[in-house]
């Protein structure tokens, strides 16, 4: 390739005068400061900032996007390092990469990996069987070094600020950490409570039985349930938090009576659930979580339709996050209704939404949120994180939504170097898409560049208050 | 803006010759007489011909897009005019919207209001907080002039036939008094009965009382209340009404013995309705006005699909049709059986889908509609009536349902002054996509043009018999 | 038309630089040899070679996609040639098709026809009312010949290998004579066991009496009829089929103890089957299909979601595949999983998945080809099999599935003529497609052309074992 593995036109319109425009857009946005308003980078990054272990540890074993495709094509989670009796040697990890690395062509994670490579490590050739040893030890050699560290990555990527996620069971301590470190780099935690919301999840009553030793509050009982939720969130919020999130099966929402919402938890906490109230109890929760926003400002995201653990197999032997999450249809209108009815117009109110179901974009979600003055979109989610699904949402959400109901990008990666990756790949397409609504004369060029800061930087700032 | 608020271009293709190609066969249509089969406007204008009274209540109020992006960026009602104790002064109204204008960037609604004051009113500057006056004079100052008035305009729009939306129980005066009037623009009624086929419907029992009372039939009885819709119906042609029209929560048909119509009938009417019982008496009234179309002619439209007053608070305190109504999954094979096969390769009857709901243009309206003799497809509605919602029409059903199933344009507007914009958008996208059609060697230029014309007049003019 | 009926750039991305690349992408591929591993030709014509004996015979009267348009604008069965007192006069039908061939306009079936009349009756004018006769001579004047014989257009069309379609108690003797012959066409069956795993096929009971009978096997026992089903695929391999293919409503499977199942097919076999009955025992069949697949090898295809004989009318009077298949909505994640449980992670299991539904490509089809190992994903189907139903297959799930996950083209065709187009037009798609590919940087031109080979040949011959 004439021009290594980025080229600096990627991701633009073929048009000529449309894919100048878009240049040009980019070049208006493409240093703005990140803001990462959630992610799921390792907090122990932030309070220790150790070194990376070695390339395959970097890049292979933790990413999902990277295992599940090797595994679609009959690579095992054991020659990946995965499970009992794996393979410990990340040279010949890498190696198993390197030689199904073509699998990867059009896809997301290739532009991701590619960027990385050569940005981070001055690769300036495809990964291929006959590449992989070199390319193995052109990052290996520079992880000890001082500038691959995370707090170093931070401030060479132009992080604002970045959100963790964490269980609301969690000390937060690397949090303290990095607070107390004379680092300066703004990481704030997110507060994610689905190991106490959902009565399908793992130690459930044991979980409420940690939430009460660690809050003080009594939660065998609704409104001690509920203080102890107060209270987790407070500690949250003194450590920077501005946003909780809730990963729910599904967006359903519910506003029970407060005597039929102490006898749902009774029956949940008691162990004694009926068919629908582990479903009925999270969409209950919701609403309450809700509720608490609008006494402590934490604004909220919702991230529904995922089956996870599609694989019983590969759950029960390599676990959670192996690539085996399935996205299935949903539908909000009727589900959120409830939590909307009661508290969606009170000002006070952010609820960001996301999808796995693109239908919804333009019958549901644009529709939404071009009216409930809480309702924001979020950008695209997980598989739709790409080239063409970032476009399709665009296309399909804008009209109705307008640009002002969305909150910018999200990285949502667990992947420390894909950050800025994923954030050029958006500000490219991003510019694209204004640079065609110029050319049809949607848009002003003026507006445009504005619109192309917001998209960037100011919508994710605003939205998420950081 | 050098072109002012209307590019000649705007929403042609980037391409430069197929651009060239799509203007010419814009040229082509571009004036045409509109066909305006469905639509809102209201009967009065037709009838008495009044000034509109100032630029709020022409252009903010009344429309439903404008307030609902309002609302969601935290404008209040009250603000806008609407409620009690609300803003009563049209220029501090006019002034709130122009302050949020920004936030239509890229929407439908500001291409149909710049158009609308661009064309009738002479503006060339976008409206913006320091535009607001002088904006909000150039058009007060000629809304008491004749040209402006409902007549004049619908004269200067090029209007050869437009059809109102109308309650089976209205007494249709306003179209007599057109009829009766000097004025030859050509009005017809559209039989609208939701309110007397929907058992949850405001005050369905008196609807049907009074049904009663103005047709002499026995409303009473399943018999004496389909002799009173063919009464309603033939008052609704002897005035000029081609079509009825059904706003139903969904498709749903049956085809029940008469014992069990009967049986139904006596349920609903009789306040003892079981649970299923109203859905069923709607889905058999659609077969029912099917076979009365049978009998008179008038052609069928089915609007399913709307989630009406999404927030109930909304709904009590600022009433129906306020930008809360939001669309829900729909899905017709299954639904639409009962009717089709009642009477469905029947060649009296023309039945015109419309959704909200895109899953359904590939999956079931374009594969039923290139199918079944009576079925013809809508154009995209209300959200997807938009630049994007267009082109996936186009590119979701044209291939399986063919043009010629297919009924052009409906502009379905309540808002008098966007007519014309919505026409000419509709007709810069198909411009648009028959020149993609042609540069792709899909078409022939030929019959291109012959389609170009058909898509702007003649499909909609055979389908409703206008 | 300068260029007559087919125009060499036809179905190329407009814009100049990426068309070019687009078109030697082509020019690479077009002439490599055709798989067409899943169809419906009929088997006689490879046993018997046959002549054709007219051109409505040929083009019209079988063609459900050609008669179902022409049905959708009025045209009578009868006058096609369809049900009791019909049209026989081929000419008379050819005319009445011509007189309707602009409705095609725009669509698939005139990508196809004008190809075939083109390239295999060197028409080059338009078939219309004032063409109609001179068109009907030249066709039907080539088809005594032999070079028009099935055997000679196999030959010609430059097909490497072909799949039939075959009724499990089929007896396949016309796959033996083409076997017995001194011609060296590779043909091969298809096992679609539908009739004897569809408890709601007509004659279901007597289907598995003759199952039996063909056999050998006690088909009135659970494990008798299982062993049924081993004798019968062994008797396809034998005569080289390496696929089966399973045409139901849904995609459900079941994964039954051994005691739930034979219980489930006494009461199926016993006439005694209640509520559901019929769903669950196609679904537990196709994990019996599955767990046969580990043992034989056969590659699974399911074909689900479509409505079949959607009206009554039409089916009692002209029967099946007369165009009044109707998709209808799928899901995949929960409906597959007990089969992809049981045995979705043996990678000794191909099972390629086809939808009419395309909201599954994006969020659940390419998800699930893109982890699990067994899967694969069929391409754009029925409705879909056309330029922008492949392009919306490519946008929305090679992303996430990558190209390696997919299989390639099917024609998945009974109208033998339309073969060489069929391929013609997914080639010019996918190079368009690639081509837009490589303009973005998304693919290196070197890769770009590899994957074009693949899709046009390498994918099929290898997913399908061919």
């Amino acid at each position: 390739m004439e021009n290594g593995l980025l080229h600096p036109d990627r991701l633009f319109p073929a048009d000529h005068a449309t894919r100048a425009l878009a240049r040009d857009l980019f070049y208006a946005v493409q240093d703005l400061p990140i803001i990462s308003p959630h992610g799921h980078t390792d907090p122990r990054w932030w309070g220790e900032n150790p070194a990376f272990s070695d390339p395959a540890a970097l890049f292979v074993t933790p990413d999902h996007y990277v295992t599940r495709m090797l595994i679609s094509q009959g690579v095992s989670f054991e020659s990946l390092g995965i499970g009992t009796d794996c393979e410990t040697d990340p040279r010949k990890i890498w190696q198993t990469f390197a030689e199904h690395y073509h699998l990867f062509a059009g896809t997301p994670s290739r532009i991701w990996l590619d960027d990385a490579f050569s940005r981070l490590f001055n690769v300036n050739e495809r990964l291929a069987p006959k590449t992989a040893n070199d390319i193995y030890d052109a990052i290996a050699e520079r992880l000890p070094h001082p500038d691959t560290r995370p707090r170093a990555l931070f401030d060479r990527f132009g992080i604002e600020a970045i959100a963790t996620t964490d269980s609301a069971l969690d000390d937060l301590s690397w949090h303290i950490a990095a607070r107390e470190s004379d680092w300066n780099g703004r990481v704030v935690p997110t507060y994610r409570p689905d190991a106490i919301i959902d009565p399908d999840a793992q130690d459930f009553n044991a979980n409420l039985d940690r939430l009460g030793e660690i809050t003080g509050c009594d939660t065998t009982t609704w409104d001690g349930y509920l203080d102890a939720h107060r209270s987790r969130r407070l500690a949250f919020r003194a450590l920077g938090a501005t946003a909780t999130d809730h990963g729910h099966p599904t967006p359903m929402t519910a506003d029970l009576s407060i005597a039929d919402a102490r006898a749902l938890f009774n029956r949940v906490r008691g162990g004694k659930m009926t068919n629908g109230d582990a479903e009925l109890f999270r969409a209950q929760m919701l609403t309450e979580m809700a509720r608490m926003s609008l006494e402590d400002g934490l604004v909220m995201q919702l991230h529904s339709g995922a089956f996870r653990g599609h694989s019983s197999q590969v759950y029960r032997d390599y676990g959670p996050d192996r690539g085996f999450d399935i996205p299935i249809p949903v539908s909000f209108p009727v589900a959120l209704r409830p939590l909307l009815d009661a508290v969606g117009m009170d000002p006070r109110l952010t609820l960001i939404l996301f999808t796995l179901d693109e239908t919804t974009y333009a019958r549901e979600l644009a529709p939404l949120a071009g009216v409930w003055p809480c309702l924001r979109l979020g950008p695209p989610w997980w598989f739709h994180d790409s080239f063409e699904g970032m476009r399709r949402f665009r296309e399909m959400a804008m009209e109705t939504a307008g640009v002002f109901n969305t909150v910018g990008f999200n990285d949502d990666t667990r992947a420390l170097c894909s950050i800025p990756a994923r954030h050029d790949v958006a500000r490219r397409v991003d510019s694209g898409w204004l640079a065609e609504m110029i050319v049809t004369h949607r848009l002003d060029e003026t507006e445009a560049y504005d619109i192309a800061a917001l998209l960037a930087h100011g919508l994710a700032k605003k939205a998420y208050k950081l």
